[in-house]
């Protein structure tokens, strides 16, 4: 046993008293880290009907069923890459510069003109979402962030683990899902430094027009406050609907803009999102640097990836990307049909994405006392899951994954029908 | 505009005064986040001898010469889940359940027993590392932890950025670079929440014995300090020496080991890091539950390499690893010869890992006021380069890699010993 002598040279805090028993609690941090979807779905009764086989839309992942899968080019871009070996070891922490500049490049059109040295790689899109709320909110300084009610939860799960409070500002269900403006300005007050954009948007399926986008970056101009804009489904949008991306409006906001692999590409699983630093006042240079420092704790994604990324981005052909477009939009409209066969219920058309949220009429449906009993009774009958608007800040609504085959999703929507038909009382 | 009422109807802070100019600066965690070697690195005059060629002495990465490349069953595990097609899709944010029973079983040997749940799979084992240390240390509470100096700086760089201040504890040269207890135990407060222990080590080269081991995980039980055991070099040792994990000497010390696919199957670059909880005693049920927490924040690894995960462990011969081994045991007798051809330098023979590290006797070297003048100008002369031990939080070392190719190895001792006995006092 040391003696305290030494403790008292060394200026050390004499610990007197040995505890005599194991007290190991997370930290607060890990306390504070929380997953909303699963504290909701957990505390469900999950009981699917046995008659019934299960049909999952809750899943936000496109590749479960095996109906949809990453193109071919992709595939073969991992495989040269292997065979060739040069990939294997550490890339910069920021990724490896022809990666890099294969994103930017990719990102590069309709008038927006990025850099390689403002992207940043990243392990996964949650990643790139994780440095840029950890680079601009501050939990030591109570700050807070803006982030969309619907919207996806990760947003809150990242900021309140370290310690940084979320206000929401609401998106206007009959306004397309656009943010209430009034409503996101008088959320702001001068320790709000980042408002989260979500366009196009999980869960609504909604897709901002160039005119609210340019209202929405007006007000962060006005307030000096820098955008995180969650770009992961750009380009997912369907026919006769244009994706504008936050850097095209030269709005003069710095904007951080986060994106990857997993939506478009088909692969979530691999871990390949970005950031790109977007700054055309130059108000980002100490954000930059940080956002860089930030990546070298982990050092950044998978460098097969890494090493395919050009060719994927380069080669994927445009016809992939109009057949998954094709499909989710036609999975969109089927759905859209079939819940309008169900009393009581409002489905939204999606403009993009891979999801349609619907509203239920709940004093329609007097047996339930919420959207989560709604969702727990219709597994219970009809073996049909999906996740309740709770897990988006949102009560009495739900979301519908249009990536599940064709078949399923319309059997799926029949039971729906027949489950809200009969309790629906008028 | 909006106007203050609705503020004030809504609790809301009135902003009077809203800034005319971007004031956007990088939050506590993200300033704090320093990477140590490239602060000292970068602030060298690195200018190479135009006249030879450089040898890079310093890049902790056994890739970059492709001497050394991972085994032919590694890449076709990867190329086998590729045709698969199966693994594309998100995996549970722990990992896959097979890839974690592979590890698991991987890990379980020498009478050490670990079981799939208890097993996370990160993004590397940098992100393993920085789970531990956030699950165990918290900023908020003043809290500290232990870290060997000698040391590889991650754990610095991970700790202050959260707010965790670090302690060092000091490696006994002429011990091989043994723990110093007494020095150990005396760093030790109310406030230390984790002892971090790396063995085998980066950057002495050393393997800790059964003994000593057991000393320290003594000093661990009495004060009731969890260890995180960085153990990405397990089974790196040499021929005649033992890797005894932390995990098997019952000691009744909940411990996280972190460990990966880094080293020992020579693909860094792929990302594919672990963290087991063992504990034998139930102290860390908490913890655990908040690892799992921590994980979902970026949903672990990629899932190609997960995916093969099982059958890279299981299917890498032998023979791949004992050549390994036997590669880098040659390098460092050549390293060690070529060495003591030099005047002023007293090397470590490394008893395993990659490393080798070398005493300056700077007081021999009077024309050098620092390792890292020393380290400077052995780069302008001699284009070799090596770290300085400062990168590892001691002065008057310095760090040799020994993956470099043979030729090249002793072409950098040669030039070595050539600048050493140029510079030489006696």
């Amino acid at each position: 046993m040391l003696d305290n002598k030494l403790k008292e040279q060394n200026n050390l805090t004499i610990i007197e008293d040995k505890p005599e028993v194991w007290k190991v609690e997370p930290s607060t941090t890990a306390k504070n880290c929380r997953n909303f979807i699963r504290d909701i779905v957990d505390n469900l009764d999950l009981k699917p009907n046995p008659e019934k086989p299960v049909i999952a839309l809750s899943l936000g992942d496109p590749t479960i069923y095996g109906n949809l899968t990453p193109s071919e080019e992709t595939i073969q871009a991992i495989v040269s890459i292997l065979e060739e070996g040069s990939c294997n070891g550490y890339a910069p922490s920021v990724g490896y510069e022809n990666a890099r500049a294969a994103v930017a490049e990719y990102l590069s059109h309709d008038g927006v003109n990025i850099n390689t040295k403002d992207v940043i790689l990243c392990s996964g899109c949650s990643s790139s979402l994780e440095h840029c709320i950890t680079v601009l909110a501050d939990g030591v300084k109570n700050h807070n962030i803006l982030i969309p009610r619907p919207g996806f939860p990760i947003y809150r799960t990242l900021a309140e683990a370290i310690g940084v409070s979320v206000r929401y500002y609401n998106l206007i269900p009959e306004n397309n899902w656009e943010a209430d403006l009034h409503h996101l300005e008088s959320q702001i007050d001068q320790n709000t430094t980042a408002i989260v954009l979500n366009n196009p948007s999980n869960p609504c399926g909604s897709v901002f027009s160039e005119d609210h986008l340019r209202n929405i970056l007006e007000i962060a101009y006005r307030y000096k406050i820098p955008i995180i804009a969650d770009e992961i489904y750009e380009r997912l949008v369907f026919s006769g609907e244009k994706f504008v991306s936050t850097a095209s409006l030269n709005s003069g906001v710095p904007i951080l803009i986060c994106g990857g692999l997993a939506k478009r590409f088909l692969v979530p699983g691999w871990r390949l999102g970005w950031i790109v630093v977007y700054d055309e006042i130059g108000a980002f240079e100490n954000i930059r640097n940080a956002l860089i420092c930030l990546s070298q704790r982990t050092i950044g994604s998978n460098t097969l990836i890494q090493g395919a990324l050009p060719s994927i981005l380069q080669n994927t052909p445009q016809s992939f990307h109009d057949e998954l477009i094709n499909t989710l939009s036609k999975h969109a409209q089927l759905a859209y049909e079939g819940l309008q066969n169900a009393k009581g219920l409002s489905p939204f058309m999606p403009q993009g994405t891979m999801y349609m949220i619907v509203e239920i009429q709940m004093q329609k449906f007097p047996l339930f006392h919420s959207g989560l009993e709604f969702a727990q009774k219709m597994m219970e009958e009809e073996s049909v899951f999906c996740l309740p608007g709770d897990c988006f800040a949102i009560s009495g609504f739900m979301r519908i994954v249009l990536t599940i085959p064709e078949e399923l999703l319309q059997e799926a929507c029949v039971r729906i029908a027949e489950f809200c038909n009969r309790h629906y009382v008028n």
